[in-house]
C-alpha cells in the first residue's frame, strides 16, 4: 500500500492538540481534521501518524506526518484534496511518495521547537502585544536576557532531562541531547519595530519529553526574572523532580519548527537557523 | 469635558467592521467594543470617532480614534481598563490626553493604508498561503510585479477617484491626493523565506473614497494579470464608472496603517516606511 509523507503547518488556537480523543464529544484535533478528509476520499479510517504531538494550543510550521492508504494517488492530488477540504488553520505544505518502512516519528533523527516571548524593559511600561502576535506569544513582563544565556550552556548536551517532563505521564527513558539551544531577539512574524520585544527561543534535540521545552521556557524564564540562578541548573537537574520546578509556560508561544530526517537536513538547519530567528 | 486620543490595533477578521450598526441582533464591530468597555466605565453612552470607518475584515495597526467624557482619568488608567476589558484580537496601545478641538477624523491630514497579496511565479506551482498569513493576505495566483508597478505612476497624485468608489456610496467630491504608492516584495509580518510570496502595496493620501484602496488593488492585480494595460488607467479614471472596473479586493488583505495629523508625522513615515514594508 503506497505511504505518504507529508509536511504539515497549523495554528493550534483552535484545537485540543495534535492527538484524537477517544472521548465523547470529542473536541477538535489537528489528528483529527486529517483522518476526517481521508474517511471522505478514502471511505475508511485512515490513521494519521505525527512527528511531533503537539499539545492543546501549540502550533506547528514543519510538522511532519505519514498515512497509509489503499487509495493511490498521487503526492499533487492530495495536496489538492487537502487544499480544498481542510480547514484554514490547518495546511498540508507538501506531499511526497515514500517507501513502507517510512515513520515520521521514528525515523526522525531530531526536531527543533522555537518558543517566543514577549517582553519589556526594567524601566519601560509594557507595550501591550499586538493583537495580531497574540496567539503566538507569551507576555512574560520583564526578563535579565544576558542571565538567561548565561543558564543556556547548562542545559545544552546529553542529559536527563526527568526534572522537565510533565508529571503524570512517565517515560523510563529521560535522557534526551539537545544539539542547539539558542535565545534572541526578534521573531521571524513579527516587523523590525518589535524586535526589541520579542525573544525567540530555539531548541534542537533528539527528542523531546512531554512538555519539555514550555518546561525549559519556564525555567529560563524564572532565570531572566532572577528567581533562580543559571548555576543551579546542574542540581535542579539532579534532583529529577518536576514540581521544585517552575511553571510550564503556556502553549501559544510553542511552534514545532522543523523535524529532521539525516544530517543533510540538519547541516541545511545549521546554516539557515541564524539568520531565520 | 476631557477628550482622549487613541492609537489603536486590531484583527478585522471576527468584526463587521469599525462602525456600531443599529440593526436588531447587532454584529460585533470594532467601535461596539470599545463603546461597551465605556459604557461599563462611566455608566453612559460615550461615542468613539475613528480616523477611518475600516470595513468588514478590514483590519488595523494605527488606528487613531478619540472620545470626549466626563469621567476624568489619566492616560495610563485609560491604558489599564482597555488592556483589562477589550477582547484579545482589539487593543488600545497609547492614550493621551488632547484638547477639545481634536477630531481623529476631521483633523487628520494623511494616512497610510497597506495591502498584502500572496503570489506565485509563473512557472511555479501555488505555494499554499501559511495557516498564520490566511487571514491577512490576498491569494491572487501569478501576477507580473513589473507591470503592476508600471501601473503606480498612473494613480499616483491629484485624482478623480470616482471609478475607485464603491457604487451604492457616492460622495460629491471625489478628487483625492495620493501621495505615495509603493509595491514591493515582503511583509514586515512573514519571515524572509516568503518574501519572493508576498507582495505589500503602501498606499498614503489625503483621504480615501469607500473601499477606494481595496479597488485601487483589484484595479492593479488586473494589469499584472494582463486583463488591463497601465496606460489605459487615465481613461478608466476619466470614465467615471465603478462598473467598468475590476472587481473589489477581499478586505482580509487591508490593514490601516497610520494616520497623520501634522507634517512631522508625514516627514517621519518617509524616513521609516522603505525598511518596514
Amino acid at each position: 500500500m503506497p505511504r505518504y509523507k507529508c509536511l504539515l503547518a497549523y495554528v493550534g488556537t483552535r484545537y485540543a492538540g495534535w492527538q484524537v480523543q477517544d472521548v465523547k464529544k470529542a473536541p477538535l484535533t489537528i489528528q483529527g481534521e486529517l483522518e476526517k478528509v481521508l474517511l471522505k476520499v478514502t471511505g475508511s479510517l485512515v490513521r494519521v501518524h505525527a512527528a511531533g504531538r503537539t499539545d492543546a494550543g501549540v502550533h506547528a510550521e514543519g510538522q511532519v506526518v505519514h498515512f497509509t492508504t489503499e487509495k493511490a494517488k498521487s503526492a499533487q492530488e492530495w495536496e489538492h484534496i487537502f487544499g480544498a477540504l481542510l480547514p484554514p488553520d490547518i495546511c498540508v505544505q507538501q506531499v511526497h511518495v515514500v517507501t513502507d518502512d517510512f515513520h515520521s516519528r521514528f525515523k526522525s533523527i531530531a526536531k527543533t521547537y522555537r518558543y517566543t516571548l514577549w517582553i519589556h524593559a526594567q524601566d519601560e511600561t509594557a507595550l501591550p502585544v499586538p493583537p495580531r502576535l497574540r496567539p503566538f506569544v507569551w507576555s512574560c513582563g520583564h526578563v535579565d536576557v544576558q542571565r538567561m544565556q548565561g543558564a543556556l550552556p547548562y542545559l545544552r548536551g546529553k542529559h536527563d532531562f526527568c526534572a522537565l517532563q510533565n508529571v503524570g505521564t512517565p517515560m523510563e527513558d529521560t535522557e534526551r541531547t539537545i544539539q542547539r539551544l539558542e535565545l534572541g531577539f526578534g521573531s521571524s512574524w513579527a516587523p523590525s519595530e518589535y524586535t526589541p520585544h520579542t525573544l525567540t527561543l530555539e531548541v534542537q534535540g533528539d527528542g523531546f519529553l512531554k512538555q519539555m521545552v514550555r518546561n525549559m521556557t519556564g525555567l529560563l524564564v524564572a532565570v531572566g526574572k532572577g528567581k533562580l540562578l543559571a548555576h543551579d541548573i546542574p542540581q535542579l537537574l539532579a534532583q529529577k523532580h518536576r514540581p521544585k520546578l517552575p511553571a510550564t509556560a503556556p502553549a501559544c508561544g510553542l511552534t514545532l519548527w522543523r523535524v529532521y530526517y539525516d544530517d543533510a537536513d540538519l547541516e541545511e538547519a545549521l546554516v539557515t537557523s541564524e539568520e531565520n530567528i
